[in-house]
């Protein structure tokens, strides 16, 4: 099932970052600081809405997003991660659906999802594909040279 | 002359951005907001430096920038304005050389500034045009439907 993230799924959505491969320290550590802004703040003042997929105490994957400041609806995605384990079980899909469906509910009418044009998220960028997200801009550059920011987008029927 | 604000310049930063006239309520907060988070943790913890342009106490326009997160040497221009008294006097300008100078001693490779495809802002995108930076991305119906944000760019030499 997938719910909102609670304290004790902490050190899970932790390692989950730091064993999914593809996020570098400074990406550990950012998933850190939304985290502990979520715990302390909550999910609205906060603007980061954490969600596990999880059975029991087993947490297999965890999402995070939250409206975009100075704009009327749209979201942001800003973390998806599974357990390297979790994968082949469709848990990165389930957890963009409720995402979705959780951001409808909330009125919102267009999700954006960051990512890097590299080579190593090949397959990050083809998940977001396969769900109907559109890389609708490419900024040069962004991350290094050569490592350009792919922004995609999906609008919400509403 | 250009410098670091400092806290005295606060009512002036909040006067300039609230008569400037293109500016929503949330985005007043919005400037009020990294304000404070300038003043109580500094520019280095922040990650916002404002500068001000003024001779003796008065203030003729401020800018606000600071490093991208989870990028290498990336800067995010996020506010500028200029009294309106002021604006013909180039104190728009002033501060873009500024704060290009600066991001430029940090090490900076690529400024980042975000508007709006908004008729209202047509005099904003030919100011940054005029100073080189390129609309490099657009994202449709960004802000709200029909108002698409429009990301300019301007790499540094380095």
């Amino acid at each position: 099932m997938i719910v909102p993230a609670s304290e004790a799924d902490g050190s899970a959505i932790q390692r989950i970052t730091a064993t999914a491969g593809n996020f570098s320290d400074e990406e550990i550590e950012c998933v850190k600081e939304l985290w502990d802004e979520y715990l302390n703040e909550g999910p609205e003042i906060s603007g980061y809405h954490f969600v596990v997929q999880k059975e029991g105490r087993q947490v297999f994957g965890y999402a995070c997003y939250g409206p975009r400041a100075l704009t009327q609806d749209t979201y942001d995605l800003y973390w998806i991660a599974a357990d390297i384990q979790a994968r082949r079980h469709g848990t990165g899909r389930a957890l963009m659906d409720y995402v979705e469906q959780q951001i409808a509910a909330k009125g919102g009418r267009l999700i954006l999802v960051e990512t890097s044009s590299q080579e190593m998220y090949i397959g990050t960028r083809k998940f977001y594909e396969s769900l109907g997200y559109i890389p609708e801009a490419i900024i040069q550059d962004f991350y290094s040279d050569g490592d350009d920011l792919v922004i995609y987008t999906k609008k919400l029927p509403h």
